[in-house]
């Protein structure tokens, strides 16, 4: 009966509607629109809270059979320009499960480390474990992006970059991690408006970085970066979905759908007691 | 004038009531108390959620200190027996704050390569990064309480550690940590009521562990270990306070007060802006 409410949320559902396909366009999603959902944002925030509650529950499952021996993971792949809001997703979606499942991992530039390794190395040491949820801000397709846009990968190397990934995360879904891969999509008109908005307000200059206005200067780079990219790597076992992401109350949403979607599959079941549950009852009562 | 009407929560403050001293007594602690708090699990509630904010913008702001070169950061250690509720305090307290700027950390039995460091070998490469709060569910007091109960580690090599942690937390706070360290203190008898309800329930099956029952067995020799363990390493710049826990809601609600005890001791500031406003404004504006 729950899923049968939550199936209203949307008209038409967000895998369906923003998946990644063979002949994705990225210049033919509008980053400001909300499509499938009738209600303004109240009701979004109204729909986001209600249904925190499914998305803990079935992470506790999740968790639970992590614990019990079994090995499946989900793992939420954030990417998108600077203020696309991958931090508030992260907040307002991810953090409402209990946070001692979820495993959390940001990828800035990498360390002088981490340049000496193969570009999977740092991600893969960051893989969730057994029952929990893995959280990238940012991920291996800094690898394909940033490189792409600034010319430090030439396009062969980009074409061996993309093989490894499929590689790679079809590796990770056949040992029982689910890749949700996730494109938060603004306007270059809605970042100017947050990255003003930063530059307003003196306790958000900490998070003014003079890069961001560096790479947005190259956003056209970008965007065809991304579309590469997503169309390349975007496969049943590891789907990409581009999500409008200008009304963050909307992204969030969608968000959570899609996290949902893959856990109701996945169908995490409590696990059956490893002990005899009438002798510990009996145990325990004599202790 | 927030200060004032939080000073009005408790009639005397928690860092005073529960601290630990050198001629501090576990047995004095009654666990199913609630001192200095008027209200009800209601009221108890109320506070707590309404004091999350305060926290989180507390916390943000050292987080904007961390980003921005300063080495500041809490560790907040939480002990106690089984089910004494250090899970609840991490989901309910410390995961009010963006979780982005929360380090959680849980210590069990170690591994194989654990075994071959030092004790604090483990904990180490689990310490806060700047800004951060650390958070441990479990810690290197482990090695100074179960071993001790058991017999794995003789007086001599007991007081070795006990040298070695006050060593420890002193250097961490000397770098800019400042360490919070909490026993969650629960009666025998709600110890029982809480494995029993466990036991009861077949979705929490998987969090019961027939071990706990053969802890359980040595109550007694537990409880002269976490005083000596108390007493020993209760110190002015890392010190221990032991909170009444049989009642989740009071136990939380304390933990909350000292960290924002602590927090507003350390009083974290927004970074002044490290590039120039007004030309990141017009550049911005160009772009």
């Amino acid at each position: 009966m729950t899923q049968r409410a939550a199936e209203k949320v949307f008209e038409d559902s967000p895998e369906h509607l923003f998946g990644v396909g063979p002949d994705f366009s990225l210049a033919a999603v509008d980053p400001a629109s909300t499509p499938a959902f009738a209600g303004r944002k109240s009701d979004g925030k109204a729909v986001l809270s209600a249904r925190s509650s499914r998305l803990t529950r079935l992470q506790e499952r999740l968790f639970a059979e992590g614990r019990s021996g079994r090995r499946r993971s989900l793992l939420l792949v954030l990417e998108g320009m600077d203020t696309s809001g991958k931090g508030g997703v992260i907040r307002h979606v991810v953090s409402a499960v209990d946070v001692q499942g979820v495993q959390l991992a940001s990828f800035g530039p990498p360390t002088e480390t981490e340049e000496r390794h193969d570009f999977l190395w740092r991600v893969e040491r960051q893989l969730p474990g057994p029952g929990m949820i893995g959280c990238f801000d940012r991920s291996h397709y800094e690898d394909v992006l940033i490189h792409r846009v600034h010319g430090w990968a030439e396009s062969r190397e980009l074409e061996r970059r993309y093989s490894a990934i499929q590689d790679f995360e079809s590796r990770l879904h056949e040992d029982g991690t689910r890749v949700l891969k996730i494109m938060l999509h603004i306007s270059k008109t809605e970042q100017l408006r947050r990255l003003s908005a930063r530059l307003a307000d003196p306790t958000k200059h900490w998070k003014y970085d003079p890069g961001d206005v560096d790479e947005r200067l190259r956003w056209d780079d970008y965007m065809a970066a991304y579309e590469a990219a997503l169309v390349r790597t975007s496969t049943a076992y590891a789907p990409w979905y581009v999500v409008p992401a200008d009304n963050k109350w909307y992204s969030r949403l969608v968000v959570q759908d899609l996290m949902l979607g893959v856990l109701e599959r996945m169908d995490p079941q409590w696990p059956p007691a490893s002990f005899d549950v009438e002798a510990e009852k009996q145990r325990l009562a004599k202790s």
